[in-house]
């Protein structure tokens, strides 16, 4: 089968690989859709960071550098390993993908599986990966969605889900006022996560194209330019008294957007960091001690993808004007990277058909 | 009457000034005792920065420096004002000691009263203060307390208050595992308040003598030299699972400290800050995203007074060790400030008898 394997930073191969073999415990997919995601830029540009290097093994999957790439996907069951149960072939799933110590307890109710020693992801610390035709993952990470549910929207669930966390992490409540730093695609999924809770939702964004998305996809009620619009005094405007936002959601990793959410919120108010500080912030103590500000960070999920594909299934969030773009395996790099790399601002997701099948 | 008068930095007066009138709605508190804060060295060095400086009224009290300091204050009730209930001469009383508008709602039920525009404190902002022979004040300030409970140790209630606030805003669990860091007398109090809940309390602090008192008060059940012990290495070894703390204090505003309670917390752990930052933070936003950590900021109270006076009442914090130091208003300066400006470790609490009759 064909697979986009990563070697290094700027080199990345498209390769005919072995097909992985199901064992008890898991099911065999085969991928429809693979979301390009800002970590695999991450890793193409600057890597390796999650992908442990040539000859450095991941002490959980016990593999290195050259791996499989891909973490964004959806597609259909095509065999069950002994002793799965509720999951039959021809089942659509979404993966959510883990790679977690078999010691730690990934039940229903644990809250902080994905906060375990050594924890990284199917895609990128070993697993095979969703930019290869098929994969093969535990049973406890296959999640079944309804064939209502179109497999090109379906890969878009796993950062859906990024947002679901994000937003269960601020305590938000409906008929409260949001307001999100950011509208790249975490930005913007997470906003559709709160339109979907009946919460009032503001962005500050600078591109053009990406506030018009958030418009017209109903996902932001104002959409604001920074350079051009007071988004401090708005927010409080739109505030119930004048006080500021009830929740914020910092999702640039930018220093001027965090210290706009700092005087959006009211006192007492829920800033999430969902965003990846590739350096230390100069954070205003005073302030967060003088509003009683929380400061939350978040990073993937836990125990969310059943609600937001129940979200996603009830149609309470439209993922279908996220997809900006839909290639094969060939054009990752060439196409799908360089736009994202480039012109990012042109598109939000870029799936990847790795088969080919759904072009 | 007496009263220690704040005109500006290094220039505090020990004067003559008419006693204060009760009106409706207020009662007259003969001052047992008050204590002086690190906020009145604070004003005395650097200041004034709560105080309203020279003809700049503040927009509620309307006055400005010169003003009559102290705000943690005990007392006994000389007059009650017409319309005051549940309050009758002679009865004990502490202040909590709040400047708030009359348009802001301070019902039992409020949370953020303290978090009001232009909020300030009797005994900075105005409305007389602890550090005078009498005082009047709004009876909603006023709270009885047992006459079992020594004036003496009453007067520390205020800063007790910040303490228990502090640890309301860390939603800590009996059972649980706390490290503070500093053991000033905000982190001492803080302590009092953890283990008076049932908290195992860790304690990082520089000053050796202040780590004999956190140890022989029994407010805290380990104190650690940051220089001799590595902090973190301790904190998980006595933490459950070996992850780290469930709650962590910040009441140094010291850069190393907060970094340390960012490793020594668990994922998920929460950290409160109470400390005044007069510089921002190189804070390391990565950490908290990938522990998701929750940053707390706290200040005073806010509907805490009860909670605390009970706590007191009931003997469950003993505050009498917590007095270092009683002295007259004429010692104010000279020994009062000068022993905390420059011997800062050998005292816990000074308390001020404003008539000298305490002493
Ligand atoms: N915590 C997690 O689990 C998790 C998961 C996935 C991604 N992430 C992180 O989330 C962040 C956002 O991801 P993304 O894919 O949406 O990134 P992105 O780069 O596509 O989006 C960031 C957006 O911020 C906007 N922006 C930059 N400066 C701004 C300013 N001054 N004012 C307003 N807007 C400004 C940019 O125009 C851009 O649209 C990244 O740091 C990513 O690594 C975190
Ligand atoms: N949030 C609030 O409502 C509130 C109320 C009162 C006071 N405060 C603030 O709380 C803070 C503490 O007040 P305090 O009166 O206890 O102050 P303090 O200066 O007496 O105590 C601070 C302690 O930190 C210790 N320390 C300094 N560096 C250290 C290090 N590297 N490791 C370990 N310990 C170290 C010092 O030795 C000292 O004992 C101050 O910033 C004060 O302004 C806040």
């Amino acid at each position: 089968m064909k697979a986009a394997r990563y070697y290094d930073n700027k080199d990345i191969r498209i390769e005919e690989v072995d097909a992985p073999t199901v064992v008890p415990g898991t099911v065999g997919i085969d991928v429809a859709w693979c979301g390009i995601c800002g970590t695999d830029l991450h890793e193409y540009l600057e890597g390796p960071l999650f992908i442990p290097p040539h000859n450095h093994p991941h002490p959980i999957s016990g593999e290195s550098a050259p791996l499989t790439l891909g973490h964004e996907m959806s597609g259909v069951v095509y065999e069950v390993g002994e002793g799965v149960e509720g999951l039959a072939v021809g089942d659509h799933v979404v993966v959510e993908p883990y790679i977690i110590s078999d010691d730690v307890d990934t039940g229903a109710d644990s809250k902080d599986y994905h906060l375990s020693k050594d924890m990284n992801f199917i895609g990128l610390g070993g697993g095979g990966g969703g930019l290869g035709e098929k994969i093969v993952v535990k049973a406890r990470w296959a999640h079944k969605i309804d064939k209502k549910v179109p497999l090109d929207q379906a890969a878009l669930i796993e950062p859906l889900t990024v947002g679901a966390h994000a937003v269960e992490r601020s305590d938000v409540k409906e008929g409260d006022l949001a307001i999100i730093g950011g509208a790249g695609p975490i930005g913007l999924l997470t906003a559709a996560v709160l339109k979907a809770k009946g919460v009032t939702v503001v962005m500050s964004e600078l591109s053009p194209l990406r506030r018009e998305k958030a418009l017209e996809t109903g996902v932001a009620d104002y959409a604001f330019d920074p350079r051009e619009t007071d988004v401090v005094a708005e927010v409080r405007k739109l505030s119930r008294d004048g006080k500021g936002a009830d929740v914020a959601f910092e999702a640039t990793s930018v220093q001027v957007v965090l210290d706009t959410l700092m005087d959006a919120v009211r006192p007492t108010g829920v800033i999430v960091v969902i965003s990846i500080w590739s350096k230390r912030s100069d954070f205003d103590m005073h302030k967060l001690v003088m509003k009683e500000i929380d400061l939350r960070g978040t990073i993937a999920y836990v125990n969310n993808h059943p609600e937001t594909i129940k979200m996603v299934e009830e149609g309470k969030v439209n993922l279908e004007p996220f997809i900006t773009g839909k290639i094969g395996l060939d054009g990752l790099v060439d196409e799908g990277f360089d736009t994202l790399i480039n012109r990012n601002e042109t598109a939000v997701k870029i799936l990847v058909s790795p088969s080919g099948a759904g072009l």
